[in-house]
């Protein structure tokens, strides 16, 4: 048996805004670090030893495993970086108010970026400010690469080589592994682990700070899954 | 041309209680955390960008590292952790508080053990509660490739295999490279770059939370040595 734990980063400084974040690398608060160091003591408690660990490009993600990784005293263990597994990116609405937003384009335009699967709010342009290309994180990768906005379904498309070709081969080497990533880019892997289609996929919520263990059998079925 | 940025991390609690420590995992210090940040802001103002970057599984230097990583907007560079890089095993010198061991010992023997080049202090036994077996750090180790106590020169016979495994390899991949580890381990990698004598590096003194930048060929000669 093996153990795949999925872990959203505690509350950011623009959960608390209330702003469309997306890409924007903003920092964890002060909830959302206590939030971090609640699910590595969950995660010792559990008496489960994650042996390899993922995490995105993304300080709220990389923050919030840091700080697990702390209070279970496993700071060491090997982690992973890649920004396959950022939050969904929310094109040109990326920073602005969601109340403002709503006001300004409707509630129903607004919920039908937000909750619809191969919808993708509009896109940002080559020459913003907010373009991935400027940022030196991504400056390795192709203009091609980056996204301009993404549709969940677009996320779920952007994440799946990161499973195939490093979380599952991590699974195969070491019997638990740990991922703190983002809402959007953690329910791309649910829906794989589940089956889930579109429909189900949209109304699964995934709340912050809170490890979620699936056990899963050598041949990667899943047997269970529960937050801890 | 190319560029090692070396930094010993910032001042741990043991640092501030005046006791061996070695592979004792202890946290940093205020004042440490301090250092770190700081580390980080001058590596930034320095202009040049880490590409990879190595550490210990020792959290006084993993944090060190992220710390410094966190003032630097870097927290998404790839780190990798190694034993190799921990500390020179105290022996049983471990957890001892110098002034003590000074006192009991004599103050000449005490010198022996901490800047000769090939005595090591006297060695654990496996039935010790600090043998670094009983630590889940290491449980993936034999019991033989783990140090008992070190010598200097034991220390940097440990280091060589990290170096030409896996930071020269790093430094042939990529243009710089940033490691966050300890005075001893740190020491191993100047006397290889330097190609210093054991005479010369027993009295290389390190300071904490200073970057120290090698700039070398890409034959990987070193041109150049400072710190920010």
């Amino acid at each position: 048996m093996k153990h795949l734990i999925l872990l959203r980063h505690g509350q950011s400084e623009w959960n608390l805004a209330n702003r469309f974040t997306g890409w924007t690398d903003v920092e964890l608060s002060d909830k959302g670090r206590e939030e971090a160091l609640n699910a590595g003591r969950l995660i010792a408690a559990s008496g489960i030893e994650p042996h390899y660990c993922f995490t995105s490009y993304l300080r709220r993600a990389i923050h919030t495993l840091n700080l697990a990784l702390s209070s279970m005293e496993r700071d060491w263990l090997p982690v992973v970086k890649d920004w396959h597994l950022n939050e969904r990116h929310y094109g040109a609405l990326q920073g602005l108010n969601k109340a403002e937003t709503a006001k300004k384009y409707g509630d129903e335009q607004v919920h039908i970026w937000r909750r619809s699967y191969d919808i993708a709010p509009p896109a940002l342009t080559a020459d913003d400010e907010r373009f991935p290309g400027r940022d030196p994180k991504y400056s390795a990768l192709a203009a091609d690469e980056l996204p301009l906005s993404e549709s969940l379904k677009d996320t779920i498309a952007r994440v799946r080589p990161c499973w195939e070709e490093l979380i599952v081969p991590a699974l195969k080497l070491y019997d638990n592994v740990l991922i703190s990533a983002h809402g959007n880019s953690l329910r791309a892997l649910v829906m794989m682990l589940r089956k889930m289609t579109p429909e189900q996929i949209v109304s699964e919520e995934i709340p912050t700070g809170s490890p979620r263990i699936f056990t899963l059998t050598d041949r990667l079925e899943v047997i269970d899954d529960k937050y801890l």
